[in-house]
């Protein structure tokens, strides 16, 4: 699927932009086609829409001179963090210029005692457990890819970790963000609470490079625990997989992981990653505490899965296979990719209150079935949220046919079962539609406070709203 | 303090909205005095400014006619729900109509396998307890007052769980909203998480009724936990009983609540609640979990607070013991209440980094004694947050002069430490200047979405922000 560039933006005005940072950047600005190219693309299947021009800040203040700059000729501003999100978040769809965030890449200042970090936006997840590592501290939001933290804060990033730690909506404190007219504001103090007005935090995490540019981020963080162990363990049936993970939240078993990976995607991890996974419906699983604590919650969960069938139930605290058994988790999507000649996927998500999510994926299963499709489904099964990966022919048109009626047809049976079109891949310019069947009146709200902070719909325009 | 009513409000316009509701709500409209009187005055110490009628609707529709004939005249609406807010909140500081949920208090749906609730707003949280009971869930969230979810959710509520289960912030899923001009609106899906559009329900939680009116909570559940331990632990000093605090949240001990005490509010429940508790720095802890899981837990808390200096930790498993304790806890107000003839307290509170907190309360401690006033400290210091409750007769003018410049001091020292004005009371019109001091810009992007979504500022105006 190709972006369409609409033009509606003034060339004259564009240049002028680019005339006006180029002074001030340097060589900090390009306009090679080259990496025009890369800025306008993510890692789904939506195409490249180029910026004008890519522009690299260090500080909050040249951001704010650059979205002022923009503001001032009314020119589109694309923020870039790594480029791994999922539904063209990144694209400009009406040109203009695209910041780079990955030199803005500081560890500002940790906070050992208070639990709490502030970095530059750029800073990646990995790079922030690493430096934390060594003071017992680490960060747990995981989405698959090295995303950038400002990136993840920007599309209210989640991952495996959720079920136990939340997301980032639970674990942002504090943005320093740039409106759309340059103004700098901070969205809250680093108090782990407060009453004091709207939840401007909240309001910009989640919402996707479209109400400003996050320049700073404050995190909280958590103790490295004492001990994890982690499980596997293995079901017939989807259902009898479902219903030990619904008793296992019931029973209050601060489980830290709990993933589901159908047998599609176990025997696409088998042939990737030199596993021997038995193919079948499979709960992968971890547990954070005391030694004590994680064997106690290994064997509740033990206990109830083998009350619903499930076998193989194997559990660890050895790190070297713990990290083998997530890497694999991880590479479920480069796994999919492999499985196919050109190793294009479509990556989409939904997520439905868990006492859906047996007959969800069971009937998303049957269509995919039907519509003789081959698409494995992975998920976070704590939180009711999985995906699907959809191995499609982008030069097939008939086939991408069938798998958007397919992807549509998922959607509207989650929302149908109370559920969301996307649990945490964001709407980017893929999800418009499904965002108002799920919103309806409330999107007019959504659009009424984007009219209100950016007026001139400068700041990532066409994504979440059309305006 | 006397609110002030600023006639802005045409008295003819207001006459016209009251015969236009009187026509349709019959008897469940009221201009009595008595009753206009409760209806303009929550718990805290500022005045009474009755609204001119109070209107008790039903259901969500009968909220959206009654706002949208208020928006047709433009006159004011303010949201009632058990009027035990502690920063004016309620006050119809412009007049209007306030609405009066404590009709629409109907548990909607209990779904026991998502762990979630739909609850009307004006149930309160002890009925909510009561009802979800037998199902073996609970709802964590307990500010002291026995308050009403859509107050909770409007005020974004805590309480002494928030360390371990969050605030209103964390625990709403969905609301159903309606707007200045009448219009419903549903800002989520059950689902756990959602990565689709602007957050809106975490922009209504908090917003103390100032953009629109909640007419039905989305609450997550929790499982009542097997086992639930408390204990008691005294200190030397203050210093000593925060760094147990500090050092039990460092090591990740899922700590159900932590409550610090400081000696005059021990003195006070002594008095109060018959206790015989030493009269020193103490901490209130709870532990929920697995019986294994509390026992260590304590054992490990124990020994943090031994290393401190603490003394006397004592735990029990025993519900009747634990009750008292906590009933100690929640009586700290009225404990307080009954230090003073008159029986008027001043309760504010402020939050900061934890690692800030001793320094904090040890300052605010020594300017009471300088300022000449008595006022207990009581905190939820696992999330840096406390409550200064200030015993002031209010016909002494200096008296109360004295206690505004020490409350003015507390909210500047806080915010100097990176804390906030208020971790879980709210800004009402009592902290309207301290939301500027604490947020600068970001006060007029909380001004532009107010505008956005409530031109004519008919919403609880004058709450929050002065507009």
């Amino acid at each position: 699927m190709e972006a369409q560039r609409e033009k509606i933006v003034d060339q004259v005005a564009i240049d002028a932009v680019i005339e006006i940072l180029q002074a001030d950047f340097g060589d900090r600005l390009s306009q090679a086609q080259a990496v025009r190219e890369r800025f306008g693309k993510d890692e789904s299947f939506h195409g490249s829409a180029p910026p004008d021009a890519v522009v690299t800040p260090h500080t909050t203040e040249e951001v704010s001179q650059i979205v002022k700059t923009c503001s001032d000729y009314q020119v589109p501003v694309i923020p870039f963090g790594t480029g791994t999100a999922l539904e063209g978040h990144v694209a400009a769809l009406h040109g203009g210029i695209s910041i780079n965030m990955q030199e803005m890449n500081q560890i500002l200042e940790v906070h050992d005692e208070d639990l709490d970090v502030v970095v530059q936006p750029g800073v990646t997840r990995k790079q922030l457990n690493r430096h934390l590592h060594d003071r017992g501290l680490f960060f747990p939001i995981d989405p698959g890819a090295d995303a950038s933290i400002g990136g993840m804060a920007a599309c209210r990033a989640s991952g495996t970790n959720a079920v136990r730690y939340g997301t980032m909506r639970e674990n942002v404190l504090a943005l320093t963000v740039v409106l759309a007219d340059g103004r700098v504001i901070k969205t809250s103090r680093r108090a782990r609470k407060s009453a004091a007005g709207y939840d401007l935090t909240r309001l910009f995490v989640g919402s996707e490079g479209t109400l400003g540019v996050i320049t700073e981020v404050t995190l909280r963080l958590y103790g490295i625990p004492e001990a994890i162990a982690s499980a596997v363990c293995t079901f017939t049936d989807l259902d009898s997989a479902v219903s030990t993970v619904i008793t296992t939240i019931q029973y209050g078993v601060p489980v830290a992981r709990i993933e589901l990976i159908d047998e599609v995607q176990i025997d696409a991890i088998n042939k990737y990653s030199k596993t021997d996974l038995a193919i079948a419906p499979t709960l992968f699983l971890e547990f954070h505490g005391t030694d004590m604590g994680v064997e106690e919650q290994s064997k509740i969960v033990q206990g109830i899965a083998a009350e619903s069938g499930g076998s193989n139930f194997e559990w660890t605290t050895n790190t070297e296979e713990r990290n083998r058994l997530w890497q694999a988790r991880h590479d479920a999507a480069y796994a999919c990719k492999a499985l196919v000649p050109n190793g294009e996927i479509w990556a989409t998500d939904v997520c439905v209150p868990i006492s859906q999510l047996a007959e969800c994926i069971r009937e998303t299963q049957a269509d995919i079935r039907e519509s003789k499709l081959i698409a494995p489904i992975v998920g976070h099964v704590g939180d009711g949220n999985f995906h699907l990966v959809l191995l499609v022919d982008k030069d097939n048109a008939e086939e991408v046919q069938r798998a958007h009626a397919l992807h549509e047809r998922m959607v509207m049976r989650a929302l149908a079962m109370g559920g969301t079109c996307t649990g945490e891949h964001g709407i980017g310019y893929g999800k418009l539609d499904f965002l108002i069947a799920e919103h309806g009146e409330a999107v007019n709200v959504m659009r009424s406070i984007k009219q209100a902070l950016d007026p001139n719909n400068i700041m990532n325009p066409g994504k979440v709203l059309r305006v």
